[in-house]
């Protein structure tokens, strides 16, 4: 055994972005994820730049080690082969509309008749037991809706989405979560059940200590930019050639950052003593700090920080962070060999388990790669049986 | 059986809040944690802000659902009784400084051979199988060398700390998952496994597009605020009251919005036609949206949009968030009854399983709460016994 989910099988409806993100983490882990995608189309993120030789890059970065099935489930073959794979799966994953697998005839409720110990997992806006079940969930919208854009950003500055798409990768590695705890409970009671993640509840419950703040004392928490709340100085720094992050913990850490910015004076001055002093004092210290550190260049200056014993590190952008040689000893960004779009590199997962190494992937599928093994290894279907479904369009 | 960890003790000697994220999400699953914290004082985030009667409600927040064991691992008696909780053990976690627990004589390779079984996880900065272990492992230092800073917050500002900690909130799940995983493997196989889990690969592994972005084209991501990078209108706009998000996807979405905000010529400008159109043309579009939005109150707006099918929602902050019907109906916020600070309210799990209802929380131990019971009930020890460690200030 190599992979700790070997011999699970994954039937994957997901696409865009959050149950993919969920079902990339299984397929890391060894389970064998079929991704069923609409004939002709396919997932809607095949079509997302950036492109290598017209195949999304998008696509392959989080749908590498699985296999794409093509299957139409409005045509009632579709529905019956979906169903004869049900019985031969674990685990089915989806994250359309609520309702949608329900008005197909496909919903939890239809499939668990089929195959009592199957996993149904979904992911949607808003839950699917919910006031607002049809209200869409695009990231932008549980980034709003769940707390976290009135909390990052500037004080003097709008709200700020993350980056990233958060809300969607919060909710698939919660998924991923929920699925490994449902195979357990089902190894041992031999029952499977249905899981329902919310994107909204998934970014409310990362707010860390913005809720109990509310919740304990009533202060609404805003934006405070990149500062920590209640340790100074512990924030972004401008330097001559980008950013940079400095934290001084303490107030040892202090004395030594003083030495380095060559402001001795400041280890005792009356304002800045303790951590409770630099903190209420802060507006007047940033500046003191800025002025040294708008003079280095930045992979200097945290050398020189990190050297001394101050924690500090580079905003780093993706130029620096693919020639980061922990990156590298770490194989945090991995290359798979894609048959039209050659070698591609994305973000390897950063799951390290010494038993199971993550030293290679597979390239993400072509549309419908798998169809034919699926059914004739899966089904048992036989060539004339797939070549008919294919006229039809059925797969 | 009514929650999937039943039966996975874990000894956590996890601190602040990366390990104690992994260790809350298996205990919120059912999971048996002991919390192993320092005789006299405990955890440093006991000591953080907001406090209720003394106790911090932020140490609630993540340990809820955990026992408290107090033991000095470094006197030889309280590695011993360590020792003995390993082989009653299926998991030890922890995110001290590497080496810290190989120099009391308890990493990895000491522990499997007392148990072979075991699964023992740490988190950390840059990785335990690093080039730069040491380096201290803060939020802010994995935001920024992860490169989640440098893309997040406006083309103008900044780079910006998302703000929340998902340095370490990412690092702790990808934990979770990773345990998830081996607890698999060792019930298949019989033997326990090391987990490495770095908080720089963990952000870097969440940064979607960006990679790709850069390894297949050459371009450096960087800030582009709110917005979606090539859909428009996809962005955050001012109310009169507040701020909102709108997404429109689609050109059936841009009509009906157009008519919403009483600029139909705008449906067939030819400068705003295609959704290439508007996000080639958007810095022009963006006031005409705004200067509707500004006069509009944002939950009004957004029940007006949401009605005709446009994709909106309010950017919540925790007093809109504590009233909102899904989150009740969903208990996304749950109280504890503490029996020193009393009923206090924080973020739920976001895992829906139907089996296994997440509707009640056990409060956060004081302490050194559960110290007599593990050694009682675990090791069989006679309160004699107990005295004489509790004399040596061993618990």
């Amino acid at each position: 055994m190599t992979k700790p989910l070997e011999g699970i099988r994954v039937l994957d409806l997901g696409h865009v972005l959050a149950m993919p993100t969920c079902t990339m983490q299984l397929a890391d882990l060894g389970a064998e994820v079929i991704k069923i995608e609409r004939p002709g189309s396919g997932d809607d993120s095949r079509y997302f730049g950036p492109f290598v030789h017209g195949e999304s890059a998008y696509f392959m970065s989080i749908n590498r080690n699985k296999k794409s099935l093509t299957l139409d489930l409005k045509q009632e073959e579709g529905k019956e082969i979906f169903k004869e794979l049900v019985k031969k799966s674990d685990v089915v994953t989806e994250n359309f509309r609520p309702n949608t697998m329900e008005k197909l005839g496909l919903g939890y409720h239809d499939l668990k008749k089929i195959n009592p110990k199957i996993i149904y997992a979904s992911i949607c806006g808003f839950g699917h037991y919910s006031v607002d079940q049809q209200r869409p969930g695009y990231d932008i919208i549980a980034q709003a809706s769940g707390g976290i854009m009135a909390i990052t950003g500037y004080p003097d500055g709008p709200p700020t989405r993350v980056g990233s798409s958060i809300g969607d990768i919060f909710s698939g590695s919660f998924a991923t979560i929920a699925i490994l705890a449902a195979l357990r409970y089902r190894d041992i009671t031999g029952e499977g059940q249905e899981i329902d993640i919310s994107m909204m509840d998934s970014v409310l419950s990362v707010l860390e200590n913005a809720v109990v703040r509310y919740t304990v004392t009533g202060e609404i928490p805003t934006r405070i930019g990149s500062r920590h709340p209640s340790i100074a100085p512990f924030d972004l720094f401008e330097a001559k050639d980008g950013w940079v992050v400095i934290a001084v913990g303490n107030d040892s850490l202090w004395g030594k950052f003083c030495k380095i910015i060559h402001q001795e004076k400041l280890i005792n001055d009356p304002l800045y003593q303790t951590n409770d002093l630099r903190s209420k004092n802060y507006d007047q210290l940033k500046p003191l700090i800025t002025s040294w550190t708008k003079q280095q260049f930045s992979e200097k200056m945290v050398a020189l920080l990190t050297k001394e014993g101050v924690p500090a590190a580079e905003v780093s952008t993706m130029d620096k962070i693919v020639r980061d040689p922990n990156i590298k000893m770490r194989n945090m960004l991995i290359q798979m060999d894609h048959p039209k779009a050659g070698k591609v590199t994305v973000a390897n997962s950063p799951i390290r388990l010494s038993k199971c190494p993550n030293d290679t992937i597979d390239a993400s599928p072509i549309l419908g790669e798998h169809t034919e093994k699926v059914l004739e290894g899966v089904l048992e279907m036989s060539q004339e049986e797939i070549r008919k479904l294919k006229d039809k369009k059925v797969v």
